[in-house]
């Protein structure tokens, strides 16, 4: 497939008008063609015109409709072959294994969520059956089931290019929640996002489905996204990536006459509690797994473990000590573009300036362009508590570790901090009481608690919760990783007393797709 | 129980000193004792602490402790008996025997949800088993639960004294799901508040839970309100009432540091579709069940008839001259506050005098104080579209009848509402196809759908949705009456890896609580 350098509305390819959008290889600094071109408020407002005249015809779609067509995405991804891994690999400086994993899970995801959209657990259908006798009064038939909320904008991230993008998870589960999907494509990865969205097209195509379940636009500056977002015919946003842009788009969401959710994955810097014992047993081993995590993917993951929490002692030195020759033996690697390279760089100079932060170690400086070197500092948690900004997200590999007095000190800490996506306990035996003290604590910042593992590594499944309280999200009710994403886009109706042929299939007496329902309070089955 | 014009701070009682408010009856206009006073900034602070300090504890009681807590309250509410029906009945000009009613509805709502609690359905436990094997990365185990997201503020209703205020449905969904409440205390109907609050009050001594569970703030103006939605350690919002209260409280929580979720259910005016067939065949009948809903409770309900859509012509007329009939024949009554009274008496003097309506009929004028005049008004649905001022809510009896050229121009209308708590289609068989083409844009915009009943009369249970897209509701993806209403206070976290021991009590292998869970995908037997 040759690159147009087009956007996509509904089965059309539509050159943008506005700047200019090349992407550059960060290996080389050299621009890659085409270079593409921002789309205008027409070009926004068609997308969404189409968008919602698709909306009620696509969220009827049977549970195998819509699931067959996610399927058919996945096929028509991998039919790419090796010109979407190569493109993906030049675009972001990601290396091809990465990238052909990448499309594993992004390819992965599409077919979990044509499972659960087949399962339709996501329908919640509940029954409550008429009481016609009643007293004093009767109870009439209640039947619920939950519908797609509306189109939905999605913003492709930089740091997963396949799949938290054009076809990542939120795409994924807003389409099969029934929800139609304008993505607005990340520009560092346009050739990328053209690929993955003339895939979908031809889904969309091959499944016989309204041309408007998919749109695919680029902007050269923020107007076209922030326009996305205002129009009226959108009614949520997904959105991965940094804390400003969640909120902009946030503001904008809640300025609208209706006010629509925004899912926005922000920031988070990922506690790791090394506990004593533990630490004590196995420090060095536990420093070789964290730089390991820490350097995963170049530090570009929101769930980089950039703090680790310990009482300062001679167990902590030693861990301290042998991340640190980890560190400095770390190889630079190619950031994802020139722009994330010079906030990284800023990042850490923050982090050495600061006046009670102590470098351990910096990593090797890199002899290509845009190369990170990985950075571990340390703290003490009086300093720490006493400075917001040792709080701020470096994204990339570079961690704090923050030095206590006590376990005391450490809940302190663990209660200082903003909302977050992980928490990792390292612990042994001995540790269990230390990590009872500390669980309640982990359980109102983040989403998710791991024992003895890295953050690192976002598993796709029904338990996943990527997600967390504000900021590492705008919305802590949900996850943009796992199954349960689907419900983000979904919303309640009720059926009080409606004959039956005028029931949603889902709600009908004969329960045609043999639907799991909750009956008078009950799990049917 | 002798009243003492008190706050309720925990366990402690405290008397306000912000301003003066002080219950009238609304049906004789007379003030009734004691005159109480708003809360201080202290006292926010005070009550959040507490409720702060509970959280942990509170949210981890045991499933039956938790069920056990919701029954006590109903049983120390049962247990004022008389003086709290008198009270209610004195501070809100509702009937005794309405209040006996609601009484029942509240107590009731606060066992379904003690039952709710014991079924551990809202937990949505999840459990992806680890695959050591898996190739090329193995799975590690995760289980997923949902936890309580922390001190909810609670704003008691007017319009329902028991059942959406103090111990409401918004009281009892987020003790339920393990959030401490602060209430803040309708000023029509202090006295009752008191009652209850102090009903819960024993009920969370007599359980031997941490004080801070539960308090309740009274406000002269609205300072303490927003001070309370302001407060950082308050994580969500339930509200009932205005439009412009529900924004208001909105903003506020979008402006802290860490927004919030708000759950304002504010306005509707519930539009009843009369399809040809129906209207053709029994429109007399049709129009005494309209007015016999719309005259419930003086109209103060927030699912009020205030809207009739329909084709002109001769069955409309017939429809419209019953219903002036009904409305003609229909007694005063007493609303709940002059406050409320002079709003609707404004509201339907607008319609009263706006030029692209007419009057079809005007009830009877009451001869005691606070009373409204039902009104029947008709409208052309170009008018209709014209104009968003005939939107507009009319908290009482009021509907206005728009007349359609045709049933596209019923469809065009419907298109043109703004989000609704309900909508109702008459129908008969011959309707079936009208109400096919009608029920996409419903779903659309109601968060219920009810055939040949009328909107008045909201059942507790699990089917319910009272909700609906905004502005019915600030969040579409939630009900406010029903068991469902729990999820509004809960937020997904999941565990990776973590030893038996140090797993929630529901996620535990040998699963103590038997609860119904999610195996990797599947709905365990």
């Amino acid at each position: 497939m040759t690159l147009e350098g087009k956007q996509l509305i509904g089965q059309q390819a539509v050159r943008g008008t506005r700047g200019e959008i090349q992407a550059i290889n960060p290996s080389s600094s050299q621009g890659l063609e085409p270079v593409y071109a921002g789309g205008t408020p027409d070009d926004v407002a068609r997308a969404c015109e189409l968008a919602e005249a698709a909306f009620d015809t696509y969220r009827e779609t049977s549970l195998e409709e819509r699931a067959t067509f996610l399927e058919t995405i996945a096929e028509e991804i991998e039919a790419l072959g090796d010109a979407l891994i190569e493109r993906a690999s030049d675009e972001s400086g990601l290396p091809i294994p990465r990238i052909e994993g990448e499309r594993g899970r992004t390819c992965g995801q599409l077919r979990l969520f044509a499972n659960v959209v087949r399962a339709g657990e996501w329908l919640d259908v509940r029954v409550d059956p008429a009481l016609p006798e009643r007293a004093p009064l009767p109870r009439a038939d209640l039947r619920q089931r939950h519908i797609a909320l509306g189109p939905v904008a999605v913003f492709g991230a930089s740091n997963f290019p396949l799949a938290f993008s054009v076809a990542g998870g939120d795409t994924a589960s807003a389409l099969a929640a029934g929800c139609p999907v304008v993505v607005k494509a990340h520009s560092a990865h346009p050739g990328t996002s053209e690929l993955v969205g003339r895939a979908i097209q031809k889904a969309v195509a091959r499944c016989e489905l309204p041309e408007g379940v998919f749109s695919l636009l680029y902007d050269a500056d923020i107007e076209l996204g922030q326009a996305l977002v205002a129009d009226p015919r959108i009614k949520a946003v997904g959105f991965t990536g940094s804390r400003r842009g969640g909120q902009a788009l946030v503001a904008t969401a809640q300025a609208r006459p209706e006010p629509i959710p925004v899912y926005a994955e922000m920031s988070a810097i990922n506690p790791v509690f090394a506990l004593p014992a533990a630490l004590e047993a196995r420090g060095e081993s536990m420093a070789e797994g964290f730089v390991g995590s820490l350097n995963l993917g170049a530090g570009q993951f929101c769930t980089n473990p950039g703090l680790v929490i310990a009482v300062k002692g001679p167990a902590l030195d030693t861990f301290v000590e042998a991340a640190g020759r980890a560190v400095r033996d770390s190889a630079g690697q190619t950031m994802l573009t020139p722009g994330i390279h010079d906030a990284y760089t800023r990042g850490v100079d923050n982090l050495a300036n600061h006046d009670r932060t102590r470098e351990v170690a910096r990593g090797q400086a890199g002899e290509q362009p845009n190369q990170c070197r990985p950075g571990l500092f340390v703290t003490a948690a009086a300093d720490f508590l006493a400075d917001e900004a040792l709080q701020a997200e470096v994204f990339g590999a570079t961690s704090l570790v923050v030095e206590c007095a006590d376990e005391a000190e450490v809940r302190q800490v663990a209660e200082h901090l903003e909302g977050q996506l992980t928490a990792t306990l390292q612990l042994d035996d001995a540790d269990h009481d230390s990590a009872r003290a500390l669980l309640p604590i982990l359980e109102r910042k983040a989403g998710r608690i791991l024992v003895n593992g890295w953050p690192t590594g976002v598993e796709v499944c029904h338990a996943m919760v990527h997600g967390g309280p504000y900021p590492a999200t705008s919305d802590s009710r949900t996850t943009s990783v796992g199954s349960a994403a689907i419900q983000r886009f979904l919303r309640p109706v009720c059926y009080q007393n409606l004959p039956d042929d005028l029931l949603p299939e889902a709600l009908r007496e004969s329960n045609p797709y043999q639907l799991n329902r909750l009956v008078d309070g009950r799990r049917e089955g």
